[in-house]
C-alpha cells in the first residue's frame, strides 16, 4: 500500500530482465510507490501478470500483478515522480530523451546517455558527488521558473560497478591510480531475457567476450572516478590505464572480477591499510541512511577461496561488494578479486539507490 | 595387440584422473603398448576394470579391461621402456625417486620434480630442447658402462601449458618478453577425482583459487621458457614478470586463460605479423613427425568470440593450442585469449608427446 | 541472544550439509537457543568458525560463530532440551541411541531408527499425529516417575518428504491410493559434502541412481501415510503400490519429482477438485501457530512450465511444497509435478518443525 | 570430393541446429555428396560459412564452407537424390509438401507430416519394415509412367527414439506391451538455437515442460510400433497405453529416460533374458551393412549408474541406444533407463540412417 509520503515511481522495460528486477525492489520500497508499468505496445494494455514471463526467485509482487502495462510514452509516465529506465538500447534513446525534456526524472540503466559529458553516470557507491550537477541544474531552472525540471541520470554497466568501487575506495585513501588490469567473469543475467545467452552456448563452456563490454568498462571507469569540469561537464580521468578482457561464465548472478593494479605515488601502503582502507569505506548513500544503502560498503574477505558468487552475491542484499586474495602483485603493486550483484549494485538496485540519494538530498 | 617394435608402457596411478587419460592415449598408440597399471595397495589384484571408476567419454580400452593392476614399485615396473606417472604428489616423490634412481625413465605428470634444477620440465610443443641434457647424460652414462640409465622428465603444470606455447612462438619471433599478465578461467578435470571439485561448490559458481597455481604457473613459464646452463642445468628466465591469477569454473575439460604482455623490444610486430608467427609456429614433435604431434600447433582464430572451450578444446585431438581475440593492449602490447586442453596437452597427452619425442630422436 | 523461555538446543554433525542448515535455521529462532555444537573428534575444541567449511548462502550466523566445539557424547548434550542430528548414517546410530537411552530428546536425519517400528518417522506436513505415541510414551514414563524420558523421532528422507505431502492431502481428501509412480530429479546438495557429488560427475549429466534411494523412497512414503497400531507401533500400508526412479541433477538445492497416481474410489474427483483439496490442505504445524509452519502447505501453481527449482524452492522460505501441472493421466488417474527443498522441509527444516510442533503441544 | 556414385544430398535448414548436424554427418560421407544448403532468404547467397552461426564441436567441414546457400525451393533442390529437412515447423509444411509433390525424395526431421495415415514415421533402428509402403509407392508410380515419384519420410521426435527401440526389441522377443510410463530428461540441444532454451532458464534447474513433447511422445509410439493396414496406410498400436512426463535438464546432448512397462503376456521373461534380448537386437540397417548402422544397436550397461548422458551419448557415433538398471517393477513387470543421442539417432543421425537403408534396398 502506497504511503501518503511515497514517491510514484514508474519503470520502463517492466517486463525485461533489468525491469523485473526494479519492480522487487520497489514492490516493498518505503519510499516508492509502484505506479506506472511501461513496455512495448504488445504488452500494453493486459494486466503485468499477463504481459510478463517472470523469471525471479521470488514471486510476482502483489502490487504489481494487476497493474495495467502501458506504452513508454511521456504523457502515461507524465505524473510519475521518478522513471526508472530498463530498456534495451535499441529503444531507450528516444523514449528517455522525450521524457527528460518533458520535465521527467529518468534514471536509467541503458547505455545510451552515459558517455555525454553533461549527463551524470553514477554508481551509487563512489560518485553521488556528481549529482551536485543535477541540484544546480534543479535551481537554475527553478531560477528561471520552470517548477519540475526533467533531467537523466545514469547507472553504469554492471561490470563497471564492480570495480570502481574498491577502486575509489583505494584511491580516495592512498592517491591516484595510474594503471589497472581487470579480467572479468560474468554472469548470464547480465545479458537479459531477449535474447540473453543461450543454454546451449554456456553450458560446460566460457565465452570469451561480450560485445562492447571491455570498451564500457575502460572509459565508464575513467568518468565516474574523474572530476566535474567547471562548466558542470564531466572530465575523465585521463592518466589512468586500464585494461579489460571479459567473459561470460555458467553463473546466474554476480559477476567476479582479478584486478590488479598500482598507485602513482611511489610511498605504497601496506596490505594491511589496503584491507584497512576498503573496510572503513562509506559512501553517501550511507551517510544519508538511504534504506537500500548497504550496511557495509565493501566486504574484505579473509578466506583464501573467497568472495564466490554463489555464496557472496546477496550480501547487504545484493548493494555491497566483496574484495578477497588482496595480495601483492609480481607486476603492480596489488592484486585482488571484487565480487558485486550486477543485477543489484551493477544495474536496478543502483538505479533504486540513485533515487534514494536524490531523495535524501531533498532533490526528489 | 602390441606390435613388434612397440615400447612396453606403464602407467602409475592407473585409476586416477590422469592415469585413465594415459590409458586412453596408450591403449591404441602405434608406438607403445599399455604393459603395466599401478595403483595404491587396496587396488593392486584386481583387473583394471574392476579397480577403477572410470569417468571417460569414451569406454575403458579393451586392452586395458583385464590387466591386473600392481602396487607401484620399482620391482613391478622393472621390464617398461617406459613409465608414466599420474600420480598425486603426496606419493610421487619416493615412488618415482626410486624408479629413476633403479634405471626406469620416468614421464610424470606430479610436481614433486619439477623444480629440481636437473630436471627437464618440458611443454612438447615449447622446449624440446631441453632434452638435449637427458641425451647427454645417457651417452655419459653409457660412456660408464650403464646400459640402462635412468631419468625423470616432468611435464608442467596444465594451465602452465597453454600460457607458453604462444608466449614461446612470440618470443621465438619477436624476441623476449618483459610482462605477462594472465586470468585463468579452468576446467574442474584439472582437479582430479579425489576428492576433486564439489558440484554443489562449482555449479552456479566460480572458485577464485587454487592451491599452489598462480605460483606454478608464474615460475614454471620462466623455467620452461629458459635456457639450459654450462653445467647442464636449467636456468629460468629472471627478467620476465609474470603474474598470474587462477580461477575454477564450471567446466569440464579446457582451460582459457586471459592474456596479455609486452616484448621487451620497442619495434613492436603488428597485429598481422603476431597472427602469422603464431600460424606458422613449428616444434620438434612436428618435425620429428611424432604420431600425437598436432597438424597445427596453434590455430589462430579470427571469430569474435572464440576460442570456447566446449567448441575449441578437441582441435587436433587436444594437442594443440587456439589463440583467439589477439588486439592490442591499452597498458602493454597485445592481449589475447589462450584455450587448451588441459588433460591433453596439459597433462597426460604431454607426457604422451614427451616420450614420443624421446623415441623420435632415438633416446628410448 | 537466547531469551529467557528459549529451548536449549544442540545440533549434531555441525560441520556438515543438514548441520550448517540446523545452525542457520536456529540461529534467529524465537524458540531455540544454539547452544552446543558437536562434529568429530578432528573438529571438537575448535571453535565453529574454525571447524566448519561454511558453504551457505548466508554467512555464518553470530551466534554460531565463537561457539565450541564438542564431541557427540551424551555427557557434553546432557542439558540440551533438544538434540538435532545432521550425522551420517556411518556414526549416527550408537551416538543417537546412548543419548534417547539416556534422557536425551533427538530429532535426526539420519536413517539409522526410521525403519524401527516404534519410532515416529515424521514428516511435519503430513504425520503429526504420530506424535501421539510419543505424547503417550512421555505420560507413561512420568507416571512411573521418570521426570525427563529420552526419545528419537526422524524425519523423513528428502525425497520422501516431497512426495508424501500431496498424496497426503489427496487421500484425506479422496480416500486411499491404490497405485503411485514416481521419478525425481535431485539436487546435489541433498548428498551432502563428504564425498557428495563431483563436480566432473555431474556438470553436463545426469546420474540415474541414488543408492538406496528409491527402496527409502517407497516404503517411507507407506510409513508415513500408514496408522498407530494398537501396541503404539507404526504399521505401514500395505496396499499402496508406489515404484521410484531416482535421479541426480544439476541442481544446487531442491528436488523435482515426476508422479501419476490412482486412488482406490472409482468415484475421481475432477481436476479442480483435485487442485483445491491441494490448496485447502492444512497440517497441525500450521494449526498451532509454529513459527516455521508455511503459510500454505501446498502451492498449486498453474503456469504450464512450473514449478522449477530455482524459481519455486524458497517458497514460504522452503517449508511449502509446490505442485504444478496437474492433469490426467493416461494411465492412472492424475499425474503431477512436485517440488520441495530438500535441506529445508527435506531435511534440517522438518526436524525443526517437528521440534515446534514438541513444543506446541507442549511436549517440549 | 564427390564420388561418382554418391548421391547428391540437399539440406533445408542448413544454419540450424539439426541441419549443421546434417552437414557434419554429410560431410565424410561415403554415400552422399553434400550438394545442396538451403536457409532462409536472410542467408541465401551467403558462402555457408559466413551465413551460420556454427556451435558444434568439430568445425565446419571444408566441403561445407564455401558452398552458397540457396533458398529452400522445389528449383533448387531439383538434382538432388535426396533432400534432408531440418526446417523448422513453421516453415517446413509448405516448403516440403512442394518438394515430395514434385518428384523429390524429402526425408524430413519436421513434424509437420509425421501424423499423415500415408506417412511412413521411422526409427531407423525399429520400423524400416514401414518403408515397404515406400517401395510399393515407387513400383506403382513407375508402372504409370513416373519415372521419379516424390515422396516424404519423416524421423520421430527426439525423445521417442530413445523409447521405441528397447521396446520394439522387448515386444519382439515376449510378445505386446500393455502399459508403459516414461518420465524424460532431456538435453538443451533438443530445442534448437533460435530460440532454443536460455541460459538463466536452465542453469541451476530443470524445466518440468516442453510443449507438445508428451503428446508426441506418446502417440508416435503407437505409431512406430504399429502395422501397416491393407490400403498401406500406418495403424498406430491401439492397446497400448503409454504415460510421458518430459522435462528439460542442464545437459548439452544426451535423453535420459525412466521407463517402467509391462508385457500383455502373464509368461513374463526373466531378468536376464530381457538383457539377452536387447543384447541381441538386430535391426534392418545393421543386416543391410549401411555405413552409420550401430555396430551394437542396444548396449546394456551392469553398472548400477548408467547410462549417464555425458559417458554414454556417443557411443556408435550416437546411433546406439544405452540401457541400464534394468530391474523388477514394484507395479508393472521392470524398470529402465534408456539413454541416446537426441540429435544423431533422434534426429539428423536418424534421417541419415532412413536414407542409408533405401539405397541399401535400392530404393534410391
Amino acid at each position: 500500500m502506497a504511503g501518503a509520503s511515497q514517491k510514484r515511481a514508474g519503470v520502463l522495460g517492466a517486463t525485461g530482465s533489468v525491469g523485473q528486477k526494479f519492480i522487487l525492489l520497489l514492490a516493498e520500497h518505503p519510499d516508492f510507490e509502484l505506479y506506472k508499468l511501461g513496455a512495448s505496445s504488445r504488452s500494453a494494455g493486459k494486466s503485468y501478470k499477463d504481459a510478463v514471463k517472470w523469471r525471479q526467485t521470488a514471486t510476482i509482487p502483489e502490487s504489481a500483478q494487476s497493474l495495467a502495462v502501458v506504452e513508454c510514452t511521456t504523457k502515461e509516465f507524465a505524473d510519475c515522480d521518478v522513471v526508472f529506465s530498463g530498456l534495451d538500447a535499441d529503444v531507450a534513446g528516444d523514449i528517455e530523451k522525450d521524457m527528460f525534456e518533458h520535465g521527467l526524472v529518468v534514471i536509467s540503466n541503458a547505455k545510451n546517455y552515459r558517455r555525454e559529458p553533461t549527463v551524470p553516470l553514477v554508481v551509487p557507491l563512489v560518485n553521488t558527488h556528481h549529482l551536485d550537477v543535477i541540484a544546480r541544474k534543479i535551481e537554475s531552472a527553478r531560477s528561471q521558473g520552470v517548477e519540475k525540471p526533467g533531467y537523466i541520470i545514469c547507472n553504469s554497466n554492471c561490470s563497471t560497478a564492480g570495480l570502481v568501487v574498491p577502486l575509489a575506495a583505494l584511491s580516495r585513501a592512498f592517491g591516484p591510480i595510474s594503471h589497472v588490469t581487470v579480467t572479468t567473469m560474468q554472469a548470464i543475467s547480465g545479458a537479459g531475457f531477449a535474447p540473453g545467452v543461450l543454454g546451449f552456448d554456456i553450458l560446460d563452456n566460457v565465452v570469451p567476450y561480450i560485445s562492447g563490454e571491455e570498451e564500457k568498462l575502460e572509459w565508464e571507469t575513467a568518468k565516474i572516478m574523474g572530476n566535474i569540469a567547471d562548466d558542470d561537464s564531466f572530465a575523465p580521468l585521463s592518466d589512468m590505464l586500464v585494461s579489460a578482457q571479459c567473459n561470460r561464465v555458467a553463473v546466474s548472478d554476480g559477476h567476479l572480477e582479478c584486478v590488479s593494479f598500482k598507485f602513482v605515488s611511489e610511498r605504497k601502503p601496506t596490505i594491511d591499510q589496503v584491507k584497512q582502507a576498503l573496510r572503513d569505506y562509506k559512501c553517501e548513500p550511507q551517510n544519508l541512511g538511504c534504506s537500500s544503502a548497504p550496511k557495509q560498503a565493501i566486504y574484505v574477505l579473509e578466506e583464501p577461496d573467497r568472495p564466490q558468487p554463489r555464496l557472496d552475491r546477496m550480501r547487504d542484499n545484493g548493494y555491497a561488494v566483496s574484495v578477497g586474495r588482496i595480495r601483492p602483485d609480481t607486476i603492480f603493486d596489488f592484486r585482488f578479486v571484487v565480487l558485486s550483484h550486477n543485477t543489484v549494485i551493477g544495474a536496478a538496485g543502483s538505479g533504486i539507490l540513485i533515487a534514494e540519494t536524490l531523495l535524501g538530498r531533498g532533490l526528489l
